[in-house]
């Protein structure tokens, strides 16, 4: 069934291909034009409405200026900088702008607007500033309560936050030296930002209670970062716990304003164990916690009491011969605080259970699901509200009045994200806005409305307020898109391929030249990502394809992407079918997209260059030693060369640890294959890359010269994992010259 | 007059340019075969006779299997490995090698036979061995006493000697916390090697104090070098001073074997001051030292009380505008112990002084040298042994019943060293052995007999038995040159060009192509070195031509190096004139010869490429950016890119501090010019340099990314200064293909 719906959608693809301007002559376009960082990127992008937000269910835009809401059709300015600034007290900082202000309370006329350390209270029907708050300038990680309007942050490894009269309360331990010390750390994301974990603070539904993240890391190797930039190079120690050794301890503490005392959730020995995804019941009085193991292999749902912080119960466990990934939190639902909705894809996809925590478990004890090696233990009742070879990417919210839940899902195509109202009784779903291409929502208090942020292959952006009742909706923008009118563009078409198991379909993206003629033979780059959590063609904006690609057609080059297994959404047998051995099937499924890009009439066999960043740099340096007759040239950034030097939460879920899958280590080791690089291959890294540390590629390079081969290398100092800003342009020249070089 | 001498000898070695092998095919050599390090790079050198030494008068030879006498023209063995094994106590380890056989005592049959942290001593009239001792195996920095028979070493940052035992003794604090600490350094070369110093410990002539360093680096910056060898990163902090920073302090202690008392002298205080070319006087009552301040445009010769550590008189001072820079120890006349020779170059050449302890001054007070720049004053009896435009390179020793001093000066050729007697009382100098070529010797311990190893352009190596009386030697060994033998190799000439001060003649080495043809045109690449004591062209094997200009030359390329103003071996103002702003005469002298090679007219002028390392790698950087569109290509390894990130004691010399010279630490900083690079520009250093740091190479990396400007770059990591072994192959591989995908 999927593949029909896949070629159907190849089908519509195809004849959708964006070729705006066929052969007529433009002037072509720089990578200032087209790669974020550039000096004239924004201004060839499709516009947006950057300060759109809800306020309550009133549609607002902050504006440098003015913050207007949009009411039935009309326009009404609520406050402007001018009053803003008039109306601060003696001691505040004037404002700049008003596009970070933030609405949190749907029945006061109040706005927040943060500004560097400052946080003022603006009283909109009242005109004037209610409270303002300075933090200390090094604050961090600021996390707001509208329940309480006190403010959570960190100040180097400590946790704060605001009294009443917004002075500061320690929650960790005061003093300087617990600000500069890496080995226990407040209030911050833990486990290195796996399991959805994105920030370390939790404040409880009403606000008597901040949960907060408690990290020791003392027993963690420091990997030795260095900062070139200063007088003198500087050490920058950085915590960095590596696959198969010793790994922080996480604690969760909470903190009750109204005592003052934090109590830490009785887990026991938390030594290889990650607890994630803590919800607050909406009653304030249980925290749930979802805990895994440090195989990540047994998750368990856990609650325990928010004033004793002891166990109180087991709600669920999930297990997986390869790996279990809880990513999201609870969402209660807002009309019936006994249950909560629970994300899981042991039947294969991300999906939506409903859980009845007075209800008892349909099947008692061990259930195993045929086909996806999943097994549970329920122990209340759940009931699965989605289903289907699709999966649920989130969960915008709930419209109350309705029972409806409000979900983005793969449904229509695994290219994209629509938003439908799922029917929490019947299980309904309905569709809202545009069938075709990405949307990115967000909800309005009560769920009625939508902000329906929409893009495919042929719109550049809509958006529109829309809402869920189906209603049609209110265009708040239609974007053009000035590079494609100002320039001509490269064909780029969408399509399946066999995977390497004969049975999966994979889908390519295929960049043709600019000018294309087809009695030519162009050289051809495969642009590589590869690993788990990334997808690269999805019917957004030119499929997904980057500036990058489109430059290199413009330059005369075929470029092919192909989402080989092991990518993201395309459910969990899809995924894990590398586990244990990243690289190997996914090098089999490229290989796949390369035939068929050499078995094309313009496409020059001979010179097939590769091109990845991070695990695509590691697929690219891969290739190029594993198919070496096959890439003439390669360019790897940022790569994994020895998953012993990955750290411990993303590289053993999928490796296992170098002690219990040695053979795996071996197989995907690319120092093992270095006397292999027959081609040109530049490797290149950020001088400070906290993700793949610097030593996967010196180690690569050490091991090269000791075998008598020749990468190239670059390093942009001072720079982390990725180039950004200015960096990212001068990568691109550097990328593109490489080509140039050596695959033109 | 020196004009009239170099132009003769040009004349001279244009007619002996090397080229054995006119146009007849021969296969070609690869690095492997030119390159040290390389697999065959050996077998293709010249022989040479690696055992061979004095043992008093008498010519040895240690060879792995037994160690040989010659005695006039037969040869006596001395001993064998396998007695020497048979007569091991227990415990003691087999010996591998002879090689490293020393003969300390002429009046002794016994040779030193270290291995390892294990001495033997062994009687070889006894055949049997008389003591053994078996040190830490940490033990670093040995110095052997031949007069007390005891050994100085260290171990980590501690300094001990043997007891008569063999046991340790303890002459700094004893403990591992002593040993692991950069704080305090005891018994090491100090001042970063400058001055001459190679060695941290100073034997008293009789055995009975042993001087040493000891260094305060407490206040010193360590530099963030990183091992990236091991299973994790690791950091090797290494104290390096930069200029204008905190520098070290050094002290000079005493250590009395007789008292186990610790004496240092009382220099005042260490800041900014250097102490060099520790000497004892005969009769161990004295230690001389020179002192030097910080701006190291003046120095002192102190005498010091050995036993109370009290100064007892300064006996002289020299001063000059750029810098002075004493790098000899005293030499006390064998045959009058109040009398010794002094190396200054205070007359624009290093010359000899023989000062007279027990005389007054000829002249009292400060004098002036018009010329050159310096004053000086003597407060006891000097006389000036040597004088004229060339200099002493080497004092090698005295014959005592002759009253002559043997010495190695440039006096034949700037190019060469030549073996002289020179008669102390007459000021006469007699020639010892060829006047061609560059002359190694070693004077046996009566200074009757000289082991002379001899090369030059058109011999590949002789090395002869040599009475000092001017009789005829013998030959030990007359080498050919394998390289020469099976390889077609490109015609070298040496000549002069006029400096770019329109006066001063340079040296130039042109290496045409293998098999070359006058009508072709050919890139070049200049060789460059250019800083202050080096010299790239001397009248040695190929003219000193390195294996990679060999073959650069087989490969189609026309090599060019120019000892510019600033190199050594032509005198103080030829070395001088670089003073606080290095790289811009020495640039301008290097264009001189890129004009004339590109009015050679068989080379491209569009195709001319630079290479050079450290000083050269600045060089090649400085060349690229300044005159960017002369130079096309540039390979620069560990260059100096900025001298405020280099060390004090070197770098302060030339350029003064950035402090004191803030336009001339400009006008040498790389950074500010990354905007300029036009041509191809590869970087390549060792990853842990601890010469030039890698804070320059990324500095100027990040300097060319913000200006937008696109240089190459690569790392050996774990590597040093300099490669070597197999990395240095492959880092000529390396280089050969830059130029080869840029410059070709």
């Amino acid at each position: 069934m999927m593949k029909d719906r896949l070629l159907n959608l190849i089908a519509l693809f195809v004849v959708m291909s964006v070729s705006p301007f066929a052969a007529q002559e433009k002037k072509a376009f720089t990578l200032d034009d087209v790669i974020p960082g550039g000096s004239n990127y924004y201004a060839l992008s499709p516009k947006g409405l950057p300060g759109l937000q809800w306020w309550g269910d009133v549609c607002v835009t902050a504006d440098v200026e003015k913050v207007v809401a949009r009411k039935a059709a009309a326009e009404e300015t609520l406050f402007t900088l001018e009053a803003v600034n008039k109306a601060l007290p003696e001691g505040c900082r004037p404002l700049h702008t008003l596009m970070d202000a933030r609405f949190p309370w749907a029945d006061r006329q109040v706005a927040v607007l943060p500004q560097g350390g400052q946080w003022i209270w603006f009283d909109f029907g009242q005109q004037q500033v209610v409270q303002s708050v300075r933090l200390d300038e090094r604050a961090a990680c600021l996390d707001f309560c509208p329940a309480n309007g006190r403010m959570a942050y960190t100040i180097g490894s400590r946790l704060c936050i605001t009294a009443e009269d917004g002075s500061e309360i320690a929650v960790s331990p005061a003093g300087k030296e617990n600000e500069d010390t890496q080995d226990l750390v407040y209030g911050q994301a833990v486990h290195r930002n796996e399991f959805g974990i994105d920030k370390g603070t939790f404040w409880s539904p009403k606000g008597r209670c901040l949960a907060f993240y408690r990290m020791d890391q003392t027993e963690v190797t420091a990997y030795p970062q260095v900062n070139t930039s200063g007088r003198v190079a500087v050490p920058e120690p950085d915590k960095y716990p590596m696959a198969g050794m010793t790994s922080h301890r996480v604690s969760v503490g909470l903190y009750d304003l109204h005592t003052g005392q934090t109590v830490y959730l009785k887990t026991g020995d938390a030594t290889d164990r990650y607890f994630t995804n803590i919800s607050w019941s909406p009653d304030e009085r249980s925290v749930y916690v979802i805990e895994l193991n440090r195989d990540q292999n047994h998750a368990r749902l856990v609650r325990y009491n928010a004033v004793s912080g002891e166990p109180e119960a087991v709600l669920y466990e999930e297990k997986h011969p390869c790996y279990v990934e809880p990513q999201h939190p609870l969402r209660f639902l807002p009309w019936d605080e006994t249950k909560f909705v629970y994300q899981s894809q042991r039947d294969g996809f991300n999906h939506l259970y409903l859980f009845d925590t007075k209800a008892a478990p349909v099947r008692e004890g061990w259930q195993t699901l045929a086909g996806t090696g999943s097994s549970y233990c329920e122990h209340v009742g759940v009931r699965q509200l989605t289903a289907g070879d699709w999966l649920v990417q989130e969960v915008l919210g709930f419209r109350a009045d309705k029972r409806e839940m409000i979900i983005g899902t793969t449904e229509i195509s695994p290219l994209q994200t629509n938003v439908f109202a799922l029917d929490t009784r019947t299980l309904k779903r309905r569709l809202l806005g545009e069938k075709d291409g990405m949307h990115r929502a967000r909800l309005s208090q009560s769920g009625k409305f939508l902000i329906d942020h929409f893009t495919s292959a042929a719109v550049p952006r809509v958006i529109r307020l829309l809402p869920t009742d189906g209603k049609q909706g209110t265009v708040l923008l239609e974007a053009d898109d000035p590079l494609c009118e100002q320039y001509e563009l490269p064909d780029i078409t969408v399509g399946t391929l066999k995977a390497a198991d004969g049975k999966t379909d994979l889908y390519y993206r295929l960049v043709k030249p600019v000018g294309f003629d087809p009695a030519r033979k162009y050289p051809a780059i495969v642009y590589v990502y590869g690993g788990p959590h990334a997808q690269l063609i999805t019917n957004t904006r030119f499929y997904g394809a980057r500036g990058w690609d489109l430059y290199m057609a413009q330059k005369g080059y075929v470029m092919l992407t192909v989402d080989s297994r092991g990518s993201d959404n395309r459910g969990l047998c899809f995924e894990n079918c590398t586990f244990r051995r990243l690289g190997t099937e996914e090098m089999k499924d490229q290989i796949k997209g390369v035939e068929w890009l050499q078995s094309l009439p313009y496409v020059d066999k001979d010179r097939i260059g590769v091109h990845g960043w991070s695990f695509g740099g590691f697929m690219t340096t891969n290739l190029m030693l594993t198919y070496n007759d096959v890439f003439k040239v390669g360019v790897a950034g940022g790569p994994v060369i020895d998953w012993q030097f990955y750290e411990v939460m993303y590289g053993e879920r999928y490796m296992d640890t170098p002690q219990a899958n040695p053979d795996g280590y071996r197989e995907a080791n690319l120092r093992l294959k270095a006397g292999r690089l027959k081609g040109r291959l530049e490797i290149i890294i950020g001088g400070e890359d906290p993700v793949c540390v610097p030593q996967h590629s010196y180690s690569f390079l050490r091991a090269c010269i000791d075998a008598g081969t020749h990468p190239d290398f670059f390093v942009y100092p001072e720079a982390g994992h990725n180039m950004v800003g200015r960096d990212r342009v001068h990568l691109h020249e550097h990328i593109t010259r490489y080509f140039e070089d050596h695959l033109k």
